[in-house]
């Protein structure tokens, strides 16, 4: 590649000559002097050119000058270009402290005159030029804060020494019900559906011995909802484990797991997201608090809320309430509400003879679930009880039952969404501000 | 969780009290001995049981101890079981070096008695049932090398800052062309169709600045064709980066990237590989060979193989042929085949003004193909005209095209099947052994 320096390699280096690539962020173009901010994957720089403007008494100007700021004054927002020049450190230059004089300007590609989106832009319209609307430092911001994020997570597990695996995400029948299902024609004859989730597959690992596997992985649902926290197509954050005495030792995990993580983004990114953020990043301190679901209830019902739903679960103004009990009692962001019934779970979920309830949890982040966690049930007489009494057909769920019949060790995992999670650790008010791509129903592009 | 030992650490124990956890791998029920090989996912250990047999003349013997013979005698292979008991190191085991006395076994989970796959089953019938085929280690091997090559691959990508991302799957147009898509309905009266390569969106997160990124994922092929190396669900390994001068740059990358994932799995599993592979990890020296197409047919010719495609391009005898020039001349496993014709390349491949030739490879590793790389065409007119030349209709490609009208920087990637490179690199025949559950035109289940 050329020698080119990256924006924020410039203020290390001495003054002189120098290469730097990136877009036109934005042009300042006076009569006297141009000013160019240029951004690059790392920082902006200014770029400086003494204009040199068509003589009014009509002397001959240096034609080089002259085309030179004339191409400055026609830069559009967003075309890519190279400058080489000299650097310049001077204290005086609020972005950096440096400019380059410019010498040489090479256009890699123009962009359009006019953008399409402004910063006051509506959801929508960005989305539909989310690669305009990615440039900005902030966007940019959160894609390196999810990159560090999950790398964090992964490197836990492969220390621990898990298995990464990678689940199809087309399936012969759907693993749990039909609802909320995509589905295609595969190869004439056949229907496959897109899996939901890695569920199916990752206790497949535990019936193959693989101990302890994650996958961080696309899921699809058909689901019609157009909420903030709601996609048809989303990164799912998966683990699963065996030999655990119960959900316990996978929420032990998931806690660690997340500690871990928040720290390497604070460490890395913290004083970045306190600048464009305005918050500072909370290393959750271990263990989470743990409420049963239904002393939850209590606690939200003396708060003054009345739940309306009726199936003994929280509801989303309920966890939000749980949420401000749990930061007010123990200054804590997350809570695991545990002890669920077996009917507001789905079957799989192994269950307690002794209280009745199942060996699950939901996690709450700052008032949003972002995870259901849970012993799966192993023993395949009392799993194919348990799916007959949700009504469901074993015969769809054959091939499920089948992983059981040849044996599997007591395991249990969870699964989290990528995208709830960085919505709240940035405080941001949608997933689709910390999506790539954003797909809902009535959005399947760009 | 219980106190549970992996067999990896027993040898380092001292001899005592012990608990392991795992599955029966096999039952050697002899008269007065009985031997049982349990398997975790880190090793097999030999669990010892003095046999206690009703007594032939009546006497009684001790309940506790009849029990737990039969219960040994009834074990079926793949039960998992948890033993107590007491470890002692004994030099003549020869598995480990160690034996557990069985003090008190617990099934958790109980087998069918009849395994429905040998070591001699066929292919096909051990996918019928990947989740036993997968207990044997040579299998749990091939999806730990994994991981760690997957991993070192991340961690290069990573410490130098590039971005990951995740593309959708679902995309509203086909990117290329309309052969071997898979499409569904969306919501009613909406087409989605499945994304065959992450292309367009790796290269969006060009127009968005995000300079170099990366992603391992899904993608979806429908096609029809049976061979070793294809599939219709694959894991994609993809690169994108920019202010390329060429598609040298990507090359380099890719061949360090490489061989930085190679030196990783070595490491940590070349000694494993050995043993049940029967082969060494070759570490690719730097750099790669590379041999223009045009040459390469050439030597092929010249080593009697007559390709019978017209097209220009290598065939898989043509791969195979020039990996062993290659082999010969340069005792490599690599090879970069360069400057394609661009009739043979997709029409966003950018093309040499001097040779007419495209900015792009292809890798061939032992013979064959991995991987496409190239520089992409950026510059829009010249985009839409190379479309339109290839007979492809700009209005499917209206979104693509869009990024490059509001500017996009010298770009290039490459994309590289994750099977393929294992199967390669363990010598295995077939993607399928290699792939956690492989999908096909006639395989999607499990």
């Amino acid at each position: 590649m050329s020698e080119r320096v990256l924006v924020s390699q410039l203020k290390a280096l001495d003054d002189g000559p120098v290469s730097v690539s990136g877009w036109v962020e934005t042009v300042r173009d006076q009569k006297k002097v141009q000013f160019v901010i240029l951004r690059d994957e790392t920082g902006a720089v200014q770029l400086v050119n003494p204009a040199t403007r068509p003589a009014e008494d009509g002397s001959e100007q240096d034609a080089a000058a002259l085309a030179l700021t004339d191409l400055i004054s026609n830069l559009a927002h967003g075309t890519f270009l190279t400058v080489t020049g000299t650097l310049k450190h001077d204290e005086r230059v609020k972005l950096g402290g440096v400019e380059i004089k410019i010498g040489a300007l090479e256009v890699a590609a123009a962009s359009l005159p006019e953008t399409p989106i402004a910063t006051d832009s509506s959801l929508d319209k960005r989305m539909d030029w989310r690669f305009i609307d990615l440039r900005t430092r902030r966007n940019n911001l959160i894609f390196r804060i999810q990159t560090t994020l999950e790398h964090a997570m992964r490197n836990y597990w492969v220390e621990r020494d898990y298995i990464e695996i990678h689940t199809p995400k087309l399936m012969s029948s759907p693993s749990e019900s039909r609802a909320e299902l995509f589905q295609l024609e595969y190869f004439g004859d056949q229907t496959a559906y897109l899996a939901q989730s890695p569920q199916h597959f990752k206790q497949m690992a535990q019936a193959a011995g693989f101990g302890k596997v994650f996958e961080i992985a696309d899921a699809f649902r058909a689901d019609p909802s157009f909420t903030s926290r709601h996609a048809t197509e989303f990164t799912s954050i998966d683990a699963e484990i065996s030999w655990i005495d119960s959900h316990e030792d996978v929420a032990r995990m998931q806690e660690e797991l997340l500690a871990t993580a928040f720290q390497a983004v604070k460490d890395k990114h913290g004083a970045e997201i306190e600048e464009l953020f305005g918050l500072e990043v909370t290393v959750p301190a271990l263990p989470f608090p743990r409420i049963p679901l239904a002393e939850a209830r209590e606690i939200v019902k003396a708060r003054g809320y009345e739940i309306p739903r009726t199936d003994g679960d929280l509801d989303p103004e309920g966890e939000r309430q749980i949420f401000a009990h749990v930061k007010e009692t123990y200054d804590h962001d997350f809570v695991f509400v545990t002890d669920y019934h077996p009917e507001i779970r789905p079957f799989y979920h192994m269950r307690n003879p002794e209280t009745g309830m199942t060996n699950s949890y939901d996690l709450i982040y700052r008032g949003t679930e972002i995870t259901t966690g849970a012993q799966r049930e192993h023993r395949v007489e009392v799993l194919e009880a348990q799916a007959v009494e949700k009504g469901l057909d074993p015969e769809g769920l054959e091939h499920y039952l089948d992983f059981f019949r040849y044996g599997v060790p007591p395991h249990g995992g969870f699964g989290m969404g990528l995208a709830r999670l960085l919505m709240l650790l940035l405080g941001e008010s949608s997933i689709r501000e910390v999506t790539y791509l954003f797909r809902g129903p009535t959005r399947l592009a760009p």
